[in-house]
């Protein structure tokens, strides 16, 4: 599978070292904010630098794109490349509305295009094994569990847009995102309502720094979620689930399971980099996706429903209130 | 001071044993639900055995009363207590609906009673000493939180009006109550609105075993409280702070403060019981109070500011929605 890239930030980078470490696939080329970085990108991971995306995605050894742009260019890049009919893994979040976020899943559906949304949490040995564990039925339905993504928010690959939520920016959509996603996959039900509190408290931006959100669940589970990008801080980056026959204690590289009042490990095998490996995880089952139609663990339905909370919670922390999901 | 005990339970046993530890405390009355009862109490921990708290109340040799009653007792007891003019420890809940709390409350007020409710929480060392830092100022502001009590429900000590809400039974009232209680006192300011989900999912019981709730206080901040008894599962016991400049993890016998990316232990001195020692500090508080009119930990205002948080939350559980408290 030859990758066409579509951004070319530190992130990008992170994928191009993944692709290296796999049989049959490669990077073909790339494109970002200026020529001057994209040849730069090319240099050190292979291909072609290109000046625009139009171009790039009519490259006859361009098999497969990668959106790793700036947030706000995420749903007009994936359209286009959607356009294209090449299969398209998109970093989260898809857009950074509801709006643009189904006109891209329902283009890609539409087309019949592959489209894997970045959400890694479902390829780190933690929480991937902590699923397995769920989908085996062994400790019963989840009913109640919280996520929380703590971490320092300016970070050394910040940029302006970060700051800005019009762009896509705020520790929301950037980070507490995976708290998000990574409980509703564990948790296995539909989102009816949410309630939050989504702020501004810790820098100088217009975009959030600090959000809580509260989940009522289909069945009546219930979940809570942590976004806090601090400036000054400790990290917290862990789910806790409780099922009807147990509980769960996940991070990306570490479970233990809860029974008879009881913590124990569960092994994990973890590669040497949890990054570098989730990423190469995306793009196998990309391409299986494309070669073989297999869906991957991230359905866009899926990645859709995740986004649809965070505006909900969104709208829920302006008016104040619960906002009820459709259906 | 003298104390006399209405109610010879596990947790009045606990109390007998913390007594014992203290210079110038003793037991010299106790009731119970039998005659029986109360008379082996009695012959364990001292005093004499009453048939009826109004007996007991009026005894020459008691100045001060405990009430660990079954909690639907809680509120008539502590109003005829308060009437005798005696010092009160009051073990949470104060009672079991919000109207029995502020009766009991307001008695206490307008007679000028002592009346310390039974939040153990404050006394622990992990949680006061959290409490102390965050009164020191050197973190700054909190600003959001979240408070798990993840416990197995059916305990050894659980009776049969545990099971059943209306006589103040159920997971919230009996032990996650901590949870929210600790979160409150930490997070230092009013809570505006709650939302909740409680359910009864794990126990054949009309009461609640799993409760999740969501705060929002007043300045901005947010909590999330967890109140999760289960059949079968592993224990959590943990409150989580993020304030301006550093965060907190706390549990009743550890606490790290997190700054610069990372989690430093704050050393604390134990005692050989954590139990009886916050108890014996609970008794030492309220003889301060009724000799100096020293203020406890646990002021009345702020116990009947967490009671109304519960049953507010019980409310948005039933109407799903947000409920706002009065301000």
């Amino acid at each position: 599978m030859r990758v066409g890239i579509l951004g070319a930030g530190w992130w990008a980078e992170q994928h191009a070292q993944a692709l290296a470490t796999l049989e049959g696939f490669a990077v073909t080329g790339v494109t970002s904010g200026s020529l001057e970085s994209a040849t730069a990108f090319a240099a050190q991971y292979g291909g072609s630098a290109y000046r625009t995306a139009g171009e790039l995605l009519v490259a006859p050894d361009v098999d497969a794109v990668l959106i790793t742009a700036p947030h706000e260019y995420h749903a007009p890049l994936a359209l286009q490349a959607i356009a294209s009919g090449k299969p398209l893994l998109l970093e989260k979040p898809v857009a950074t509305n509801a709006e643009d976020t189904h006109a891209v899943l329902n283009a890609a559906r539409a087309v019949g295009v592959p489209c894997l949304v970045g959400f890694t949490s479902h390829y780190f040995p933690g929480f991937s094994r902590a699923k397995q564990i769920i989908d085996s039925g062994e400790l019963g339905r989840p009913l109640s569990g919280q996520s929380v993504f703590q971490k320092r928010w300016m970070e050394a690959n910040r940029r302006d847009w970060h700051l800005n939520r019009e762009r896509g920016g705020g520790m929301l959509l950037t980070a507490g995102i995976h708290a998000l996603d990574r409980l509703m996959w564990l948790m296995d039900a539909p989102v009816q309502a949410v309630s939050a509190v989504i702020g501004t408290h810790l820098h100088d931006q217009q975009a959030d720094d600090l959000a809580s959100l509260f989940l009522r669940f289909a069945g009546g589970g219930a979940g809570m979620v942590g976004s806090y990008g601090y400036a000054q801080g400790g990290p917290i980056n862990a789910t806790t689930i409780l099922c009807e026959a147990g509980s769960l204690r996940v991070t990306p590289d570490s479970l233990e399971t809860g029974q008879e009042d009881r913590w124990t490990a569960v092994p994990l095998i973890l590669p040497d980099n949890l990054t570098l490996a989730a990423l190469a995880q995306e793009w196998l089952e990309l391409r299986a996706w494309a070669e073989s139609g297999q869906l991957p663990r991230v359905t866009p339905e899926f990645a859709g429903s995740v986004m649809d909370v965070v505006f909900a919670a969104e709208e829920s922390a302006r008016q104040e209130r619960e906002i009820r999901l459709n259906p």
